[in-house]
């Protein structure tokens, strides 16, 4: 059961992480809406006040080159030390008795502060407030720590800005590709201008990227975004697995025509073929159970109302738990494309087709959250993510593992989301003992 | 049967128009593609272009408040004077013999100048070119007008920046209306913002507008946008009604969600309604003989990938020559969506239902054109304009019609569009032919 002393203060942290979750919604590039895209002017302000924050806990703060704000907690204490804090991350580790030489081992907690347009104030946020809480609170407890604790809030993971998701988290992981750079946002500004303009230096992105050798792992925090939790009433549960998903553009192309005179037939409207695809993969995806197909995007060309669309695109967003349905899906969403461009007269091609397979939590970081949850008073509780996170492409490079909390309504990305404060509690002790066990664990294997 | 001299010089003239087509689709807002928007640096160009052009012939030449560039060509001949061209419109007229001493009438051609995106070389621009070379072909014919001639270029017809049409020809009718200066474009810039950054007075829009009493009328050349005249083997014919035209906007709202966790039941995608709409518009209008129905703007929000769309506003361009026919279409279609609406569990409201009946084409000018086709050896011909066009705008206040050009493809709104050289001519003898026949007509009246 859980230590009633050791509650009451949580409780108090949960409740300053709603209230700093209520503040940091005020950082949006739109008024009266929260949207924060990659490097915007509101990522900088949530910066600011993240830093400091991080800073009055002791941890020493730095930006990477992908805009990836990271504090670290550098507890080195054993019981019979001082508490030692390096506020300066270029300063050498002190060489510890019976250290290695090798670089001290790190945990990554965290989770992403970029959002989509009109979204909701938890979605990314809440899990870097909760790690932040968690360092305090590890902070507090006097925690000795065998390795560094990394709260990271990732710069980018919803993938609206550049139509590239996880920017942050792949160059943690060491997976940004260079020419992503070159990509151009909606006004027509390239990721390495931006990422300039914010202050940063693009050609220092590999320098973001973690040693795999020394990272133990990354345990994101994140409110569900779907109904699992809420239904089974439990505060908090422990990721199994993230759903694969595969994001595609196709894009039909037909004649584009003035709409006053050009006859009814033959017309090859680009349009009314995006429809028909548009309709149908709802109805495909309802058809197959737990699948998910979602055309979010279009782009109409010239997107005049007297002109016949000549050209348009649609994005496919498919995702299922098991990868092989999934990619039946796609193929059979793809014919079904095919099919309609043929029936229409038009042409259609797959201008983008970027699977992502499913992806499998560790099992060590996963038991360890499991044994937390239950060291807590909470039966431990399995759930599939639906929705990709930061987690997958942290995953490329290490051990991976979340916890989701309760969404009471189950609506994300919405300005509606909500949690509730006594389930941000929950995950606050979870996590705390989750990383005290993995301290333990992790001494016990250098002991041996 | 035409006069053989006069034939070889007016192909000299349309090979001329063909040319400066040419030259002039080289000013564009689009590297590769034609597009020229309201008041653009495009527009500037053609300006520069065309007042020199108009200069070389005589005209007096001036810019009003809405971008309309005017050329006057005002040849005060008896056959016995001198020719007198006033290079200064401000100079007063001086008083003739037996003239009152009221305004000297005047007689309007052209068409306008700015395009929808990605547009051919023709639409518009060709009739203000042509309308240049009437206005040379009169003046070395020394013809005597007892009235003036102004060439118009309209500076704005196509309602593409500002999802407005006819903004030039509105304010030359007297029927512009201030609260569209307040109009946004896509870049958030006021209507009235860029008139003042081409250096005109938008307060003084209201003074491009012309007396009434003083127009005889508006005479408008344009390339054909449909097939008739191509299937009909006719090199030109007389626009005897412009179709009605509705424009509406509907706005779907459903539920934004995240596109990988929302089920697919119970999902309210307004895309998807939308969606349905759309394919339903072309069946509708694939129904009903004659009828137009066309979406060819989209706007969905938030447009993203992974988050299914909450709100999606798509437009409805309804055309038929009979009003009735299209209101019963309109009405039909709305009916359509409410019940699409229904069914998706989402809800659709009517934005915007901007209803344009059919314009009848004054008979007396229609007459002239006809006239001036049998006088050129060129059987005359009647055909039914499906597109909308300045003389829209213009019938509001002033007798209009029009002259059409055969397109050898009878494709509009599209970079394809053609015209043969030998049909242009024809129009050249036929305008000039009809602006003669209409100074001995206003003579005889005078002389009554």
């Amino acid at each position: 059961m859980a230590n009633p002393a050791t509650s009451i203060r949580v409780d108090a942290l949960a409740h300053r992480v709603m209230k700093r979750c209520d503040h940091l919604s005020g950082h949006s590039d739109e008024h009266g809406r929260i949207t924060r895209l990659y490097l915007s002017p509101a990522i900088h302000a949530i910066h600011v006040d993240l830093s400091a924050w991080m800073s009055d806990i002791g941890m020493t703060v730095r930006t990477d080159a992908a805009g990836n704000l990271v504090g670290r907690l550098s507890t080195v204490l054993a019981p019979s030390d001082e508490p030692t804090l390096y506020d300066n991350q270029d300063a050498p580790i002190p060489p510890q008795a019976d250290a290695p030489a090798t670089p001290r081992p790190v945990l990554l907690i965290g989770s992403h502060i970029d959002t989509v347009p009109n979204a909701g104030k938890y979605d990314g946020l809440l899990g870097v407030i909760v790690a932040l809480a968690v360092a305090e609170r590890l902070s507090e407890l006097q925690t000795e720590l065998p390795f560094d604790l990394d709260v990271v809030a990732f710069s980018e993971e919803e993938g609206v800005r550049f139509s590239k998701p996880y920017l942050g988290s792949a160059a943690v992981a060491g997976t940004f590709q260079n020419k992503w750079l070159d990509r151009l946002d909606d006004h027509g500004r390239s990721m390495r201008g931006v990422i300039t303009e914010f202050g940063l230096d693009p050609s220092e992105i590999h320098e973001a990227a973690y040693d795999p050798e020394q990272v133990l792992g990354f345990i994101e925090m994140h409110v569900e975004q779907g109904p699992v939790l809420e239904r089974s009433d439990r505060p908090c549960g422990v990721v199994n697995a993230i759903a694969g998903q595969s994001r595609l553009i196709l894009r039909f192309t037909g004649q584009a025509g003035h709409a006053g005179t050009t006859p009814m037939y033959p017309r090859q409207d680009a349009l009314v073929s995006a429809a028909h695809l548009i309709a149908e993969v709802q109805d495909y995806g309802r058809s197959i159970d737990g699948l998910r197909a979602t055309v979010g995007y279009v782009n109409c060309h010239p997107n005049v109302r007297n002109v016949i669309p000549g050209e348009v695109e649609v994005s496919l967003d498919i995702r299922h738990a098991m990868d092989d349905v999934r990619e039946i899906a796609v193929d059979a969403l793809l014919e079904t494309a095919t099919r309609i461009a043929s029936e229409d007269g038009v042409s259609v091609e797959v201008v983008e087709n970027q699977p992502q397979p499913a992806t499998e939590m560790d099992s060590v970081l996963s038991g360890l959250l499991s044994q937390a949850m239950e060291d807590a008073g909470h039966e431990p509780f399995d759930l599939l993510s639906g929705a990709g996170h930061d987690a997958v492409a942290m995953a490329a490079s290490f051990p991976v593992s979340m916890l989701f909390v309760r969404h009471p309504d189950g609506v994300s990305h919405n300005p509606n989301e909500r949690v509730n404060e006594a389930d941000v509690a929950v995950t606050i002790d979870v996590l705390t003992r989750a990383v005290q066990l993995l301290a333990s664990q992790v001494r016990e294997t250098a002991e041996v």
